[in-house]
């Protein structure tokens, strides 16, 4: 149960998140009007094709979530991951969380490690050895719990003594697929179970696109172990690709499908060759001197990203203030003070109180 | 038997050639001076390291060539393949040559496939496919005869019909490795054996670096199907970076340690990822509209190169002129000149005649 930082905003994000399937769809609104605005346009103005809200009050959302032992986490949260805020309007407006680990303190230090379900053994026994080999260097592995290289992903994690994320596509309730029912049930005991659908959400074909967004958004780097020609693999490094994350990808024999991909993804997109973990050790810790990670106070004030900037600037010296007040201050909506917030927070340059938010010295 | 151009020089050449093991040690010295005042200098003072001449005159150099059914090839000659001189001083003085076809034209439409000698029957079925499928768009494969990967190229494209060039390390008349003398007989019939050292010489060690070199000179492209770190093929591809020949190399299985070498030079040296022998042929092709030879006569005249220009320069407009009233009309020694008539002749610009050279017109 986390606490409810802002009230009104907090839940009116969470009603929306669990009743509007597609948060781009909603996202832009959110940013500008805020979740408030948004929720209360949608009651007065369901429209012809909107549904009527599946989870009408924040007391139902928070009932669905309890009766599968998950957490709701909001940009804005402690363990909110602040990277997630690169995808802009396509981020998710909330997260469902199983698990015990700190979903914030685990994205800050992980890798994705992706790849095709229809692998080969080779494929397989890879992304075992990365995942070894990177919870070995102290990485959190993520990966998307579908048959093949995901699954052995989160396997080698798991047999290696580390904690895995999984990415799911429908709600953390619904295992899917099922032949990974133990898995992730394994998962959920000794790492993370996420998605940004609400609890009962069938796995459709756009949660997919959205979920592989989420994992490249996520992670430190994504590593392609295999994949398949235009296939969802490579929308995932696609989409690291657009965020600027680094992506890797494992070759194979140029005889192998399963590998093709990997090669496009290296000749044609500039994704670096990973043969050792070191590859990709020396990739997120570009110096040598071992993993360091995002979001860490080490960025100096003048280059945070615009918004965020100008919420710091809003900050009273030593006084708590609340969300309405800053969103006065500095002229925006409640969603995007929200979501520089949530850098702020991450940056460990704001602290959240029950009366709302602070500088930290 | 080609015909002497110059008689003086070529002989002198050839005579240094035939004695001389490797030509980098006087390489500079012919190039400022020219053959003839090195031979002579040779012939007064051996010096206490020198031995006697093995092929003392040019009747015996020539009877040693005859022997093995050898031709020699020296900088002049019309097949004489102009981009040898990107060695620069470690450019062969003179090339054995056994079998029918043109070496310079060859040379001007080939691309190497080189690699391991404890290649992996993924490589050797590799190497085969690539040397098929340049056979097929109209390619020399070029190689170096040895175990592994060079014998599955020279054995792939003699089965696609294809002419091949085996680069040897030691004499054109030594079946080295004697487990390939069946297929080095074979390429004698069908492409091309060539070597820069003289009949009868025993492949050592560092015979074999200034192979490779020669392989990364003589052609296009270098493709390198599998590879040790540190080894053989490395080198071949480093002189091939070292003189700006593209370098493509095949991806295989990362626990394979005949694909180490080729995985490193793709992630450090920046090596093209050969999957496809499309790859091969994009690269040295790069508008797609067919594979166009080097030193064609495209370059126009102020892109040559100095040296070229100034011998240009001093030609008569109409009537042939011999190499001694070059040497003394732009000042430079009879190597360079004859360097550089070489590359003019590559590019059509000037034609030998028995009396010397004259202008193409």
């Amino acid at each position: 149960m986390t606490r409810p930082i802002v009230d009104d905003e907090r839940a009116a994000r969470l009603i929306l998140a669990a009743n509007v399937g597609d948060p781009a769809r909603i996202g832009a609104q959110v940013e500008r009007d805020g979740a408030v605005a948004v929720l209360d346009r949608l009651r007065r103005q369901p429209g012809p094709f909107q549904a009527p809200l599946r989870a009408a009050n924040i007391e139902q959302v928070q009932a669905d979530a309890d009766r599968c032992a998950a957490r709701i986490v909001v940009v804005g949260d402690r363990q909110w991951p602040s990277q997630l805020n690169d995808l802009g309007r396509a981020a998710p407006l909330a997260l469902w969380v199983i698990g015990a680990g700190d979903l914030r303190l685990l994205a800050l230090r992980s890798i994705a490690v992706v790849g095709a379900r229809a692998a080969t053994a080779y494929g397989l026994s890879v992304a075992e050895m990365f995942a070894a080999g990177l919870v070995q260097a102290g990485w959190t592995v993520v990966s998307g719990g579908a048959y093949g290289i995901d699954g052995s992903a989160h396997r080698g994690t798991l047999i290696a003594g580390g904690t895995t994320v999984c990415v799911l596509a429908g709600g953390v309730d619904v295992a899917y697929p099922r032949g990974h029912q133990a898995l992730l049930a394994r998962i959920a005991d000794e790492g993370l179970l996420i998605s940004q659908s609400p609890p009962g959400t069938a796995p459709q074909r756009h949660r997919f696109l959205t979920r592989n967004h989420m994992i490249a958004a996520l992670t430190r780097a994504t590593v392609v172990v295999e994949a398949a020609l235009r296939s969802g693999t490579t929308a995932t490094a696609n989409a690291a690709f657009a965020l600027n994350r680094p992506v890797l990808a494992v070759p194979g024999p140029i005889h192998s499908a399963a590998s093709a991909g990997c090669h496009v993804l290296v000749r044609e997109r500039g994704a670096m060759l990973a043969t050792r973990v070191e590859d990709v050790l020396e990739l997120v810790s570009p110096m040598g001197l071992g993993p360091e990670p995002v979001g860490a106070p080490t960025l100096p004030l003048d280059e945070l990203p615009p918004t965020q900037a100008r919420v710091l600037d809003a900050f009273p010296t030593r006084r708590a203030v609340d969300l309405e007040t800053l969103c006065a201050q500095v002229g925006l909506g409640a969603g995007q003070v929200l979501s520089a917030l949530g850098g702020l927070q991450a940056r460990d340059l704001v602290i959240s109180h029950p009366q709302g938010w602070q500088l930290r010295h």
